[in-house]
């Protein structure tokens, strides 16, 4: 059996809520409501919808969320990564390399729906995949990056695989055995960002992970070793050498999940932020330039300079940051729509903004500074600092939940999910999540 | 767009029998017939049983071949393409970088069954979709196949969505689209070979190209680039420089088909010819050695010394030679189980066998060196080279199929299903190909 395996097992394949610290539990929780959100808001969306055409009509237990309808698991952890990616509005963390919740959620729920699990499993279980997911984000999931993959997806099938292994008691044989079919069953390019595939990514990873855990269940075999050993995923995606040293870290890299607040690529939001504080500084006066100076990998991201539909504008470092100095709704994911890039002010401010990039920036800060009236302005942010207060943070997630929450189940289900998942813990079924989350 | 989708589709998308010559027709019919048998022996084994109690259940009208059941069109796909490299004993395609059949025809017949297309269109999408992916395989295959994917998947999806894209009539926009979302849902590990998982890429790459073209004809987006462009999947294995003027061939790669008469590993195929070659010299005198040449490749994917279970002696180039130096019937698939591996003289003659890896050996040609009684007898064999005769290589598969296909159907059904195929270009409908199939 393979170290990689057995180490992650050792420590995650038997947790229980009552091996997690409670600040743990809390993220956790913010994660799932956040989530949420960005799934009901979400289905909505063009993507997703043809998604739910596609796959939606097969008869089965778990919940669609936010269609009022349930189908089988692996099929409603699909349509739902989908639905909860499309906004590109859900969290990050930076040692899974990409979007955590939105791989591991559907898959947690669609499962959990079908055992008839608790909500002390479905917690426990969501964060052993976490936490699964962001190790094996710190062995490959730079280097993958990096090369192209949409990590997000890539290494989000093992946290999706690992969460269903958590809630369907696999020992480590079977969870080393299922990683290792995880690792046939990773894929997903960057090329495809700015289009629907992007978020049909979270979703594939999702759905795999259900099948991979499933398949396993039943007796399926393959090589507990294809993701580290030879000719496996670290090897094929560029990474001859991969470090397990790291698995021994005691931490909980849940902890070091992030929230979005603006319904863009995450990596504008350093420059949104800036842009944001220095609008008082300016005021009215004339801005004659605008330079933005961030770290040269977010040019492959987010690196279109004048997009021409909303989509395109939440991967535009430019365009998103000319948003935030004209004081549009960043927040707001009907922003990101396409009138709002056709407006001439948009389209006279951007043509004065560029991008220096700079391999000394940290990733995660950007500086922007705007020259206005022969005055220079300088405002920096870095957004991959987790937030200390987790109280604050909450309150700020419980305003960006309703948000997206209330438009599609009204403020009583709205306040009802709130309610369900502060108490996820003692939820005796999880069965009142799936029917709320329905909104029938 | 881009111009390897215009490039394939101005060639391909229009593709009709009229255009194919007779010699590629002929082809495409004796690799169709052939996956079917390996499809109908295959699917009595334990990995595509799992898949289908996995998959099978959702209502739909594409055959379960050899089940007497149908299910959705992507379903189907899936547990035939699983069930059809079950055995590891269909065709190969050295242009590809793997087998050729197992990823296309079973996304062809379940979209043909579902759209109620004649024989003729069928045979037309199957044909588009191997040369299609012939030339996938010419840019990226090689590359990708030595870092450790495993090709018949990772190349052979773009088969499959091409195939069903040409069934949809997709025009080069939407072509352009469905690869740039299949390339997303490339993937598949040979470190997973000598598992289930291996078949079961087959009917990953099948299936995912069914949804990958449905998805695009719903109004699905992604990137037409993302194959051969920035971020994509050349660049994302490794292959940062992409050739596309190998677009330009003329040729029908489908003329590259090799077929497989021994039920292991293509890899094996040569040493086994060589030792069955060398029987009779050999005689009854005792063997003191056996050395076999090969190039160093083969041992990442058949260098498994000393199997221990029947599937493992597949992948192992010392277990065929030895079965086919002991006259052991390589070309039954019951060879390969456990018990054949556990006999005495299967395992006293394999200690004295040895790898000698050369880099200078052609791939595809092995050779044999067996020391016995003081003499040495040497033999090669070049598998890689097509059939010059396919008049004899028909007959040769004909008796293959009825081996594979008479214990699933009987007799009556066997024939009916020979015939079904031959006149396949004539078939108002393929519903009596599905019918046969399904062996009820």
């Amino acid at each position: 059996m393979t170290s990689l395996a057995t180490s992650l097992w050792d420590r995650f394949g038997s947790l229980t809520t009552a091996d997690i610290p409670e600040g743990v539990q809390t993220i956790a929780r913010q994660s799932m409501l956040d989530w949420f959100g960005c799934a009901l808001a979400g289905s909505a969306e063009a993507g997703p919808r043809i998604v739910r055409e596609e796959f939606g009509g097969v008869p089965g237990p778990a919940t669609v969320i936010g269609q009022g309808t349930t189908t089988a698991a692996s099929h409603a952890a699909l349509i739902n990564g989908a639905a909860g990616h499309a906004l590109d509005f859900d969290d990050g963390n930076a040692v899974m390399r990409g979007h955590p919740t939105v791989p591991v959620m559907p898959a947690v729920l669609a499962v959990s729906e079908e055992l008839g699990a608790t909500g002390s499993e479905l917690l426990a279980a969501f964060v052993a995949g976490q936490e699964i997911q962001a190790r094996l984000g710190r062995i490959m999931g730079g280097s993958q990056y990096r090369k192209g993959w949409h990590t997000t997806a890539s290494i989000g099938v093992f946290g999706a695989t690992a969460a269903v292994g958590r809630l369907l008691a696999f020992d480590s044989e079977r969870f080393g055995i299922a990683l290792g079919l995880a690792a046939s069953m990773s894929g997903g390019l960057k090329a495809n960002f700015g289009t629907m595939t992007k978020p049909f990514h979270a979703g594939m990873a999702a759905g795999r992970g259900v099948t991979a855990a499933r398949l396993v269940a039943r007796g399926f075999t393959a090589n507990p070793d294809a993701v580290v050993g030879s000719q496996g995923l670290c090897a094929a995606t560029g990474l001859p050498e991969a470090r397990l040293d790291v698995l021994d870290d005691g931490t909980w890299f849940t902890t070091r999940t992030i929230f979005k607040y603006h319904a863009a690529c995450h990596m504008t939001h350093a420059a949104i932020e800036s842009a944001i504080r220095l609008r008082a500084a300016v005021g009215d006066d004339p801005i004659e330039r605008v330079t933005i100076a961030a770290h040269p990998d977010l040019m492959s991201v987010c690196g279109i300079h004048r997009p021409r539909t909303g989509l395109e504008a939440k991967f535009s470092l430019t365009a998103t940051t000319t948003f935030a100095l004209l004081g549009i709704d960043t927040s707001d994911a009907r922003t990101f729509d396409d009138s709002t890039v056709a407006r001439t002010d948009v389209g006279r401010l951007i043509e004065l903004v560029r991008v220096d990039t700079d391999p000394s920036v940290m990733p995660g800060t950007s500086t922007v500074i705007v020259e206005a009236a022969g005055r220079s302005h300088r405002q920096s942010f870095d957004t991959n600092a987790p937030a200390t207060d987790l109280t604050v943070q909450g309150d700020r997630l419980l305003a960006k939940f309703r948000g997206l929450a209330t438009p599609v189940l009204g403020a009583d289900a709205t306040a009802n999910l709130i309610r369900h998942v502060h108490n996820v813990a003692d939820l005796d079924s999880i069965g009142v999540l799936g029917e709320t989350l329905r909104g029938n």
